[in-house]
């Protein structure tokens, strides 16, 4: 096909790693482009902080400025990849205004703000694109959003972040430590100087919220996921998880709770998942999300989570999307938030726990202990005794049938003054059993 | 969202496993679907061949007729259940040209006939959608049309029928010949009565051909694509393969080749990919696709392959889409074949091959082997010798480095013409290593 149409004007604001590479790949396959959409694309303008810093792509000279305005208003779809809260919201809104649809990869805004933006593109009849957004690489947000558009979806769990999964990956395989195997990461560029947003859940959790509110069609205020990240998670743990059948990884789990089922909890948190699992095998910096609908059964999606030409690649698939929407007129599809499933704290959920106790090592005690289990309502599947680190303590690893996450809270505060119980050691939800 | 505008209606053809479970889901969420879409989803009719045939699911009489065009030309949006190539297409062409959006989940239909019913869609400003016809529930349509519409995709490898992953799966875990494994795959269901479409690799054919052309935006007519079917591989194979540290899977797989990667091949064929290959996990009668694109790198979509139920949220997937653009207005968007890529024969690529040869045992037979390997330019990786099935006889299991197919042809042809060969037992081309 002939490019027919005038070019549609492209505007990037942001050329960090992500940012550099749509760049690089607009210019690169600029025919290619064309062809797909039927019009050319044309980059007219790459926004950025500052015009002197080093890239490390060679981008156009000419193109970069630090007039984001300009760039906005000159175009005809516009690329967020500044990143944060701030200017970035203001300058999708803007866009939007214009009559611009908008792809971003910002989780963070789209947790937060997200329908505030889809509800202000419905009202100029533009539209908002977000794939990046979630899992990098990995197509999960148009599925959710349109191929399961009309089934019922019980849960979603994703491993939604590469560098927490490198790390866990890697102290699985080497028995390093959190510390030693953060290092790692650190040094080949899989995390970052402050790892925090990464190690704690914090980035996990903005995902949760994208994909609980899109997968539910309700809203998820990032404030009301559950966050637990992975920074107390022990290579002793991994290796006592391994032992019974189990991996662990940071999941972020958004699902149907309450009674009837008219509520929604997002958590993120270590959990244990059976080795046979399919999201057992995602290894290394990879992410996967998993979805269980009540037609579809189970879906399991799988790809690079992170890295500037990944992540690219679905900024282009949005943009190719975007484009020929744009040449074929019409008005942005909405999300739909109909469903408007409250979203309740973690306490409304039904998990098995795998709990492990140093203890005394002397008669009774495995009695004593398994009485306050029973008497907070906690049944006891399995419990494996093996040596304490000390010759007078005995580790006892008690795997739970599901329980409310109150009644733990309750019997954790009960084993605590057990005298017989030295410590609680660790208490791991498990999942996908 | 209140449902502020007039019902769509919704016309069926086909009310077997599929279309019976699309029937139940539109009637028993007609409120939520009416939620999601913004207004009503009626469905106004059920084409069937025979009235009075016994059906699984209960379907309201009165929407039951034999009158297949009154349907169709009674509904905004036509579902084309019935499968076959006729009276299915006329059925569809008649929708399209009345300017009702299809969606179909005819695979054979779509491989032989998608690019002019995609045109006649787009002449008419509607659109056809079809991601029910390759892997069931796992949305891949759309990630290929859509979500990865601005990268480059190299390959796609797919298990693609459940039927043969699931016998293939059988004869590895309990070592059953395929006789046996087939006859309790029809026993539960998994194969059909006549099971050749499946287990020669037909059906994988049909989904091969679809895929590559939406990968690699051309034409890829059915019948180019190379198809070998499972019905000779031995149980000693599977487990020779195993051992070696392989799985035995039947893939489709769809890759650029020729000089500048100008030309396209698909094929299917028992495949031998390593056990920590992510196909490699796929078992029983799941499904999953596997993507190697330039910029996304390796990408994989799991799920449930067949089935009524979920075969039929596919559909509906597509529906609430069709819907949704129906209430939007605005022409369909075509797929592109732009890149016409050439339908090349399968000698066109490169492979690993793994040869197990039955040659008599005595000195010298392994040298005068690894010469006419050598003189036909299929170079060795490794050569294991075993203990044949006679006393006076080896096995030996050759693993070469990537050879053409040509040059494989010749070299089998050769080495039945040596007198210390016996037999050349199994050539299995190896992928994913």
């Amino acid at each position: 096909m002939q490019a027919a149409y005038r070019p549609i004007r492209i505007g990037l604001l942001g050329a960090g790693s992500v940012g550099s590479q749509v760049a690089r790949l607009l210019i690169e396959n600029r025919e290619e482009l064309a062809k797909r959409v039927g019009a050319e694309l044309e980059l007219v303008g790459i926004a950025v902080r500052n015009k002197n810093a080093k890239r490390d792509v060679d981008l156009p000279r000419e193109l970069i400025t630090e007039d984001a305005e300009s760039v906005i208003l000159g175009s005809d779809i516009v690329i967020e990849l500044a990143g944060g809260i701030e200017p970035a919201k203001t300058w999708i809104k803007m866009a939007l205004n214009a009559g611009a649809d908008v792809i971003t990869a910002n989780k963070a805004l789209i947790a937060a703000h997200g329908s505030e933006l889809t509800a202000l593109a419905q009202q100029f009849g533009a539209q908002l694109y977000y794939e990046a957004a979630v899992g990098g690489a990995i197509p999960i947000i148009r599925p959710l959003r349109a191929s399961l558009a009309g089934d019922k979806i019980n849960r979603v769990m994703g491993i939604v972040n590469g560098t927490t999964n490198y790390i866990l990956d890697q102290m699985e395989t080497t028995g390093a430590s959190f510390e030693d195997a953060l290092n790692e990461a650190q040094a080949l560029g899989y995390a970052e100087a402050d790892p925090t947003a990464d190690v704690e859940g914090f980035d996990a959790a903005s995902k949760a919220a994208i994909l609980a509110g899109l997968a539910f069609h309700s809203e998820m205020p990032v404030e009301k996921v559950y966050r637990e990240g992975i920074t107390s998670i022990t290579a002793l743990q991994i290796e006592t998880a391994r032992q019974a059948g189990y991996t662990v990884k940071l999941l972020a789990i958004c699902e149907r709770a309450g009674e009837n089922g008219e509520g929604l909890v997002a958590r993120v948190h270590p959990t244990l998942i059976p080795l046979d699992h399919p999201l057992a095998a995602v290894r290394g910096a990879y992410n996967a999300v998993f979805v269980e609908a009540e037609s579809a059964g189970r879906l399991m999606f799988y790809g690079a989570g992170a890295g500037g030409k990944e992540t690219a690649s679905a900024v282009l698939g949005d943009l190719v999307s975007a484009a020929k929407r744009h040449l074929a007129g019409g008005p942005g599809l909405g999300d739909s938030t109909h469903a408007d499933l409250e979203a309740l704290p973690v306490q409304a959920i039904f998990t098995r726990f795998q709990i492990t106790l140093e203890v005394v090592d002397q008669p009774g005690v495995l009695a004593s202990v398994a009485k306050q289990f029973a008497d907070n309502d906690v049944s006891v599947e399995t419990v494996a005794q093996n040596a304490g680190t000390d010759s007078d303590l005995a580790l006892l690893t008690v795997m739970t049938h599901s329980a409310s996450e109150a009644a733990l809270e309750r019997l954790v505060a009960e084993l605590a003054k057990n005298s017989s119980v030295k410590k609680v050691s660790s208490v791991i939800r498990v999942e996908g059993v």
